[in-house]
């Protein structure tokens, strides 16, 4: 089992009690119904959904179900109950239980990430987390990042492989949460949070358009399907929902973080941020929303330095530099002996280089000195120093300013200044586990009142358990869908100019980050 | 090939012209979409929906289509045409197709009987029958009658048995209707009338309790089923919609007899008796509509008497007995040498005896003769005498009695006299092919002004056409079930007094028939 601590999995207590109402995608109503009588001979499938047509307006019954129903009745002695899906116009019965069993409604919340997959156990009965499992996507061994799966995908054979992998790591993961097919079967829907391409590939759908102009995918909305159809190991009628995506580079991952922080439901502007193997960004209030994808490289999930790792034990992930002294302390993942730097350590390496001047405005390292001695090799586990050198620092700096310029952009093309921002919500593991004020720092969060920054955790994970709980969160994720621009970057020639312009620390215009300039003053 | 000329096939040009607008279970809707371009880049399942979603509403795409979209819209240079199908509350894309095929729908209307089955092929573009083709129901073998077919599903295998051998007839047929498989793909709905034994059996449903206190069926109303889920072979995708049912014994053949003849319309009261293997009686207008069935026997379809058969070749099907030389004259089916005597040949020998004085009003030969010699030996192609018996006649005489006293108690049930009238509709081959007057003499149809005496043909097969067509007839089925009072005829002592009463010619009130009481003077 691979340590995947990277993915914040647990959602915060906050974010879980905003749901008013619980309105799940299947839900189970306990029916006493009548034992059949001279006076009363209606036909059981009748009663049955006519029973639920009372309240629930029209329900469909399939054929599969209907034979089992009038024996499973009158073993129950009429007491059983019904699980609906909610297809949105209407219900479907997808099966019958005898008695009472109105409190085992299980639900999953799922978040396929092109390099991690968390599945949520849901309790439907009240919403809550029950357990969660996380795994890489199986489908890494055909390629790490979304352009190269979506070439494999178009190898012979290659699509049906990848949707094989990633229904292996559901299946797995669900095994995990629940070890007896018996349990499975009490799992009665589903909601996913992913890209656009991670989509395609679990629905076995074409992804070459997605990466060929002019970007089309075969599907943003899919609507509701079968776990049957998907071979995904829970109830086979079991409604799976998609978190509807925008387009190629906009998938319902984006759609669920803009969900969960509310954005689209304030009056006051605000910026969302998702860095993660893909980098989004999404402007706007409750009138507009605009958007913007690239690649964001892997800079922040430890592939980028010399010693990049990920987040797994034995990664110095907080670093601090003594001014005076100039000596370096560090804590590492578990504990353990240093073997190299993950994410947050080297967030916080270069906030503390440049707060210390050992680094300069534009992140080069003063008086000749190419790289600097994190770990000693004393204290190391690899043998040799563990460092950051100037060209781990340009790499990262590359990813910085594409951040920094796509958001500058995005905030020019509506005109809207930074002092404006009501809140800037980081989403995934780049808003999880960041220190935030080295990550503002170095320009990659903006300095506004720390109170307005907003940590939304795995909102990809989140949103699919809003969605999942909620018939009215999954019509505010559709009209979101429908409302957010896409801003292309690549079409934009300011975008390469204000790049080569924003690789300075924390950013081209220091008088934006006040309280860095405040604590340079200080340190100076 | 049997000859099943028993049944009628042919719908009446008069009630095909009663659908006022076209609103086909399935329909065709060509699609002018635009390519995908960087201002409009659109999922291409989405663009087709939301083209479809401006004029129909909520729009679902199974998985299994979404595939297939990009490709076939390309190739088809984005002019396709979506083939939609109506599930009440919304609609499902069901296919797509390149270009404008909108000229091609297809449809079936389907009547299963529990002896014949018919299949229709309807246009839907215009609603006409463009050809039909019937045949005995395959189940025949397994037994004659419902409650054998009961029996039989009861066995192990029994019920899988019973319904692969109507789906084989169905197909059979469709078969003969569309020799190529590229044909039959383009039947894209179909809509079936049949009693609910019959149903139950297509459905693979467990049919024991039909016939077993409280007379519970599994289903009134299975609502809609795709022909891949029954085996028919037609679009896979296409939805298969049957004739709700009332209960056990009204089943949607009778449904569809009422909603063929409007009598759920009329502010006068009406009568609708359909007489084959069972007898359905129906009473009422567009406040109320009371019901009875029961087992009819075999009197009308030829398997009573002596030399009873069905209106195959050679089945004397008119006769008359000159009053003054007291000869019998008589055709057959097909103007074959006469091998027995069919319904509507049984009818009028019994009206034409009764009116030359050779049976008395009690139904019993005169002067001690047993037997009357309709064929003559040397004009016979079975070698003796095609006789009569007073057997034959008691026989008969025992199923007009019943239908004449469940009659009788329908409408003093509600204080309905016979007067008060406006119709009599006789549907199926009792009202095809039977003699009117000779029904009237005989009290089989009641007394009325020949006008108000209307033969409604195959309603059974009508209906479904009607339903396959229209929403909104549908719907008008679906509320006949919910008016319809069922009857017990069985639970009624009174049923057993009427029917020991009523085996008189024509009834045992004759001033109820004053065409016949005048005829009877004139020819004394």
């Amino acid at each position: 089992m691979p340590n995947i601590n990277e993915k914040p999995v647990i959602l915060s207590e906050q974010v879980q009690k905003t749901l008013a109402n619980l309105e799940p995608l299947s839900r189970k109503v306990f029916l006493s119904l009548d034992p059949p009588s001279p006076m009363d001979n209606r036909a059981d499938v009748d009663q049955v959904r006519q029973t639920l047509e009372r309240t629930y307006g029209s329900v469909n019954v399939p054929l599969s179900l209907m034979s089992k129903i009038p024996s499973l009745c009158r073993s129950a002695d009429w007491q059983v109950t019904a699980i609906l899906a909610d297809t949105g116009q209407s219900w479907k019965l997808i099966d019958l239980e005898q008695g009472d069993t109105t409190r085992e409604q299980y639900g999953l919340a799922i978040d396929i990430g092109t390099t991690t997959v968390v599945v949520y156990l849901i309790n439907l009965c009240d919403g809550t987390v029950m357990r969660h499992a996380a795994d890489y996507n199986g489908q890494i061994a055909q390629g790490e990042d979304i352009l190269s799966r979506i070439r494999y995908a178009a190898e012979p054979g290659g699509l049906a492989r990848l949707q094989k992998a990633v229904v292996d790591t559901l299946n797995n993961l669900i095994r995990r949460l629940c070890p007896s097919p018996m349990e499975t079967d009490k799992i009665t829907a589903a909601a996913i949070g992913a890209n656009t391409t991670m989509i395609h590939l679990l629905l076995g759908l074409d992804s070459a358009s997605i990466c060929r102009a002019p970007y089309t995918p075969v599907v943003n909305n899919p609507g509701l399907i079968s776990a049957v159809e998907l071979g995904i190991d829970i109830h086979p009628l079991a409604p799976v929902y998609c978190l509807p995506s925008i387009g190629s580079y906009l998938g319902g991952d984006v759609i669920g973080g803009i969900l969960v922080s509310g954005m689209h439901t304030q009056s006051d502007v605000s910026l969302f941020v998702d860095i993660g193997t893909n980098g989004e960004i999404v402007l706007g209030n409750e009138d507009w929303l605009v958007a913007c994808a690239g690649a964001a490289g892997p800079a922040l999930e430890g592939g980028v330095t010399a010693f990049g790792m990920r987040a797994e034990p034995g990664a110095v992930d907080h670093v601090a530099i003594d001014p005076v002294t100039g000596q370096v302390q560090y804590t590492t993942v578990a504990d353990m002996p240093a073997r190299g730097i993950c994410g947050s350590g080297l967030v916080d390496t270069l906030a503390e280089l440049f707060l210390n001047g050992i680094i300069d405005r534009t992140a080069r390292f003063q008086k000749g000195r190419d790289e600097f001695v994190v770990v000693p090799v004393q204290a190391s586990a690899v043998g040799k120093d563990i460092v950051v050198t100037q060209i781990d620092i340009n790499n990262f700096m590359a990813t910085k300013g594409a951040v920094n310029s796509a958001t500058d952009l995005l905030m020019e093309n509506v005109g809207c200044a930074w002092q404006e921002l009501n809140c800037f919500y980081a989403a995934g593991a780049f808003g999880q586990y960041l220190p935030i004020e080295s990550a503002i720092t170095i320009g990659l969060y903006p300095d506004l009142p720390r109170s307005a920054i907003v940590r939304l955790g795995n909102s990809s994970g989140e949103a699919a358990r809003q969605v999942l709980l909620s018939r009215s969160k999954r019509l505010e994720a559709e009209g979101i869908a429908a409302k957010v621009t896409y801003f292309e970057l690549n079409a934009n020639t300011a975008f390469m100019e204000k790049f080569s312009g924003s690789k300075f620390l924390p950013h081209t215009d220091l008088d934006r980050y006040p309280s860095v300039k405040r604590r340079l003053q200080t340190r100076a």
